[in-house]
């Protein structure tokens, strides 16, 4: 039977590596790196070192795949369907990639910036790789240190207030309010700097860009601060590098 | 100056230390463990072994301080000033344990199970202490692969769906009704098992013991059908060992 490995390898920084990571990482026949366009050389080459610093040269092989595109421009309503035909694409991939470039014997791995479980397609896509019934396979899903643990950890800030909650969402969702019920809220996949929406409110911003990478750039303060400075920041790095990849928690302070 | 590390050492596999936590448990000086009555022989073990095996021996020095007992007994309003209460007493024992068991150029470590973002009182209670302004340090954190993450690794699912939120929160909280607005919920600290309250709902449970350890216990499934045995598995532990640490995911259908 062959054998998969989802491994979060971390937000950036090499070090975020757990034991349990490095272990599936020898134990790897054969790599599958699917690149995005823009973010293709830093993180494949981030990727590429973390494999020479921790496994026997010659000892596996690496595939690289082109990334379906996303249609990113359907908005609205449109985004699940969108990201339903982006799926089944990338399914098509994994499904062709596991069948031709793993032998029954072997085990391959898919290698997941921060942690598997938050925003990331993979575990979903294995799952309709499975469903399609062409080749089958076992896999085993090692966690990863998320780029919200990275974040509040570089702030020295904790997710949640004693005994109250957090919640972990986008900007898109962002962008329709602040959430119910809770006053500390992470938002992932923010290309539009939502957190201005807020800045005549009584919030406090925590946000990093490029975390625990040498190019990180970390903002926080009172928002009507904090939000004008982090705009300049983030405009400038995404200009010097062509790429940005941030993430924020806001914190609401109790009314009254 | 003193330096503190607060070092994630994850949610009980010691395979989950980072290579980061490794190297900052290789520069303390001095660990910090405070025991907590019933779970302590166990855990107190568990971060021995790493020590063991990370550390060379003779390097550091381990010194024990008993937790204050925290008023479990008010409930309700009274929640939140038995927790400052109790913040208070461990600020003095921390303050007492940075002056006088920490010499100026020395770095000191303070083990948090899981992510020290998540639940712990850590950070603020250094905080705490910085603000009383009797002994000045430097501290920072390294994150850690939190109980919620080992939860859905174990599990091999996610903990959003598609571009939806996710919220972490506390069986207090859950008492008081489902939270508005998020369909995923993430549920710390219920020592009452309050996901029998939404056995009769359209809902999966994804729920977990000892994660990591060789204790580990995971059942998931429909709530309905899963509530029964976990609680039936959850006492049967509790009686063996004494303590339980478990969290679980709780996902709601779409309704319509």
């Amino acid at each position: 039977m062959r054998k998969i490995h989802v491994i979060g390898i971390g937000a950036g920084d090499p070090d975020q590596l757990t034991l349990q990571a490095v272990k599936a990482l020898r134990s790897t026949d054969v790599f599958f790196i699917l690149e995005k366009g823009e973010v293709k050389a830093d993180l494949t080459g981030l990727r590429r070192d973390m494999l020479d610093a921790h496994v026997p040269e010659g000892s596996y092989r690496v595939v690289e795949a082109r990334d379906p595109e996303r249609d990113r421009s359907a908005g609205g309503a449109a985004y699940s369907p969108a990201v339903g035909d982006w799926r089944s694409a990338r399914a098509g991939i994994y499904e062709r990639l596991i069948t031709e470039e793993l032998r029954e014997e072997q085990t391959g791995a898919f290698l997941v910036w921060g942690d598997p479980s938050l925003y990331d397609s993979t575990l979903g896509i294995l799952e309709e790789v499975l469903e399609r019934g062409t080749v089958a396979f076992e896999y085993d899903v090692v966690p990863g240190i998320s780029s919200v643990s990275s974040l509040v950890a570089r702030h020295r800030t904790g997710l949640n207030r004693v005994a109250r909650p957090v919640q972990i969402t986008t900007g898109r969702r962002l962008a329709e309010g602040f959430p119910e019920g809770v006053d500390d809220v992470v938002v992932m996949l923010d290309a539009h700097q939502t957190f201005r929406q807020y800045a005549q409110e009584d919030v406090d911003i925590y946000w990093g860009a490029y975390i625990g990478t040498p190019d990180e750039i970390l903002v926080s303060g009172p928002i009507a601060e904090a939000a004008p400075r982090i705009e300049r920041l983030r405009a400038e790095a995404r200009e010097r590098k062509g790429w940005i990849m941030d993430t924020y928690l806001l914190r609401r302070h109790p009314r009254g």
